[in-house]
């Protein structure tokens, strides 16, 4: 265990050179802490000319990534991204050659895990990638060690921080969505195409991963409903602030009786719970084990240097020799995922309606509620947002339905004349 | 690796008996999650008649507890408690017989660590002691793996619930110390000597390990300076309420300059705080990296349940083959920690004096504060408390001083006549 361990990092972003940073500063520390020198062999990445923050001088170039994996290496380090392609043919080949990956690439794995890791275990070698999930939070590592001793029953967690501050932003400056993305995007905190966080797209590949750990079975991706956060309106969030809620985009993974649900979407949640304090660009999870009960992990999701301290982690368990399971159990083990259906599901929810204001339409909605066996909890409509045109909205919360007989309501007030805005309808949850 | 993990159990109270039912209960999946299955092949206690929640006649019956490190088995798991005697003797005899050790004991790795650290590196074998501090969060594996590419400058705290319990009620029910002792002991939170709890040395103990392996130091619980909650009066409650901060028994371990200062004292954090948020009979951590920035985790720090689960998760981690060094270092590169003197330390303090309600005391009270080159931020005098006796209770915060002039300036203020009462002194911090 005294050989140096000699390692090949593909993609040199934020978090390829926060990582060789955080290598060369804390050389002697991490030496010390893994037992081994952790050395950087050569590096790689689109563009050899690009300005970096790091001077990549004194590491070995290779020119094209893929490359990475054919040299004298123990470890790759894939930070390029992509679920196809480049990355994924770089970690094949670095599997079947014999070496550790260590990636912090979530959208591949989503995809592909499940042969990774049947690749990885029939090599003999490790495929970690604690930096996928929720940044600096050492999540995956407490979920594929610390907690399996426990039936984990449901998985909660905000994985998404460009979404999760643009909800912040728009509540505490009660500005629109469209304005506080384009904040967000000049910040650095969105991407010119922001599909993937705002549409629920990358806490979905997160999710999935987690869910995969959790429950022991292959990454489903395909299965995780997604609904994005851009039809929130100032409305909604002035509404469920009045409730004394938060609006989440939250991810969570449930196994009932052998079938999983897999949802991201925007939900309310308490203010004054641990999910609905969890602001800006922080992430945060709850892992519901039968023994554990809910420990709650938060920090930064994101950034060089919270990244980079996980894919160190993930280096400083194969310099250790540990060897984990990419997906907790052996990959012959992993069931293929049955997912649940959500119509009996059940749960308070909050509908917000855009209504034109006139008689007789309150009694249409009650109605409808009623013929889908819906009680009200509380009901408001109030001056938010009314415009000249005479609409008015309404917010309904309801006692407990099943999300069969919400979304038959919903369906039914979008298709009436009344309604001039695609009703939105959350899950409320009260115990985050 | 497909051989049975054969264990011993010594101590069979509430964490012992919580784990045989995990074991039990979720046998087929740690079987699967380990590679291995994890068998207990005999168990052991004081008395073998007390009334347990679990049949035991199903496993080899020890007499004598420390007879558990001569069976035929691969682990030992240390449930009794008590620094010294039995359980260390046990520990001791087990790692020198070649066998792993699990424990819940903080006060015993407190006292012993350095020595046993070193036996078990001999030995070739694991001790691990995720349930010693904090219960069910993976606060030991977090330091130990999950951030160790980093250079930890402070680690931060709840760690004992009791004593929070204790605060966190004398605040909503706006009750005295000693009757929500009183309570918390007849709910089975303290013990009927509670001395451990609310005087801060068994999160001493706890806090010693943290910073160990924050620091790659010796365990030095010995430097550990321990200050209880017994004489937090519901005025002090009432204050810092009223400033918008919460008392909490914070535990912390700082290091500056290759100094390391460890305390375990009444703090005032910020009511919105993470800490400052976390209640009751919850544990909560804060690890300060200079990558990662700062990850915070909470969740239940004691009962069967969650120390159960952090037991099994040593154990899984023994049985997929992970070696991890004691404390973080092999022990031969463990330091002796110095400890720093307070002395320099800066902060904003609250005081909070209970003087006779007379003329000129606020002058002198303000003349030894000037004299101390105390600046003051706030003072509040009001009828908290105010008694027959003509007795006034005066909250005052300081702008940034050190820990040396406020010390002065307690110390002078307590040898004045108008002090009926000691003056209750505590570090303010912001940003936890």
């Amino acid at each position: 265990m005294a050989d140096t361990l000699r390692i090949g990092i593909a993609g040199l972003g934020t978090v390829g050179t926060g990582v060789v940073k955080m290598l060369e500063k804390n050389s002697a520390l991490i030496k010390s802490r893994s037992g081994r020198k952790i050395e950087i062999s050569c590096v790689s990445a689109k563009t050899k000319k690009k300005k970096r923050s790091v001077d990549l001088s004194k590491y070995k170039w290779i020119d094209k990534p893929e490359d990475i994996a054919k040299q004298d290496i123990d470890v790759v380090v894939e930070l390029m991204g992509g679920s196809e392609g480049t990355a994924l043919n770089l970690i094949k080949s670095a599997l079947k050659n014999g070496k550790h990956v260590v990636t912090a690439n979530k959208a591949l794995l989503a995809h592909h895990g499940y042969e990774l890791a049947e690749l990885a275990e029939k090599n003999g070698v490790s495929l970690n990638y604690e930096a996928a999930v929720a940044g600096g939070i050492p999540v995956i590592k407490a979920v594929r060690e610390s907690l399996m001793g426990n039936r984990i029953t449901g998985i909660y967690g905000i994985l998404n921080g460009t979404s999760n501050y643009i909800l912040s932003e728009m509540r505490k400056t009660r500005r629109a969505f469209k304005d506080v993305l384009k904040d967000a995007q000049s910040l650095g905190y969105a991407e010119a195409d922001p599909t993937f966080d705002i549409e629920g797209v990358d806490a979905g590949h997160k999710l999935s991963l987690l869910a995969s750990l959790a429950f022991g079975t292959k990454p489903d991706f395909k299965n995780v409903k997604t609904k994005g956060i851009s039809h929130i309106s100032e409305t909604d969030i002035a509404f469920a602030t009045e409730l004394g809620y938060r609006i989440k985009l939250l991810a969570s993974a449930r196994e009932v009786d052998g079938k999983i649900l897999q949802t991201v979407e925007p939900t309310l949640v308490r203010e004054n719970s641990s999910i609905g304090m969890t602001e800006d660009v922080f992430n945060a999870v709850t892992i519901e084990g039968d023994f554990v009960q809910k420990p709650f992990l938060t920090g930064r999701g994101a950034g060089e240097g919270p990244t980079a301290s996980s894919v160190i982690s993930d280096l400083i368990d194969i310099a250790r020799g540990s060897k984990i399971p990419t997906f907790g159990v052996a990959a012959k083990d992993l069931k293929t995922a049955k997912p649940m259906q959500r119509d009996a599901m059940k749960g308070h929810y909050y509908l917000r309606l855009n209504v034109l204001d006139k008689p007789g339409v309150m009694a249409d909605i009650a109605a409808i509620l009623r013929d889908h066996n819906i009680s009200i909890e509380g009901l408001v409509q109030r001056g938010y947002g009314r415009d000249d045109a005479r609409k008015a909205p309404i917010m309904i919360h309801t006692h407990v339905t099943t999300h069969k007989a919400i979304s038959g309501a919903v369906a039914e007030l979008a298709k009436r004349n009344f309604c001039v805005e695609k009703p939105c309808v959350m899950l409320m949850i009260e115990d985050l």
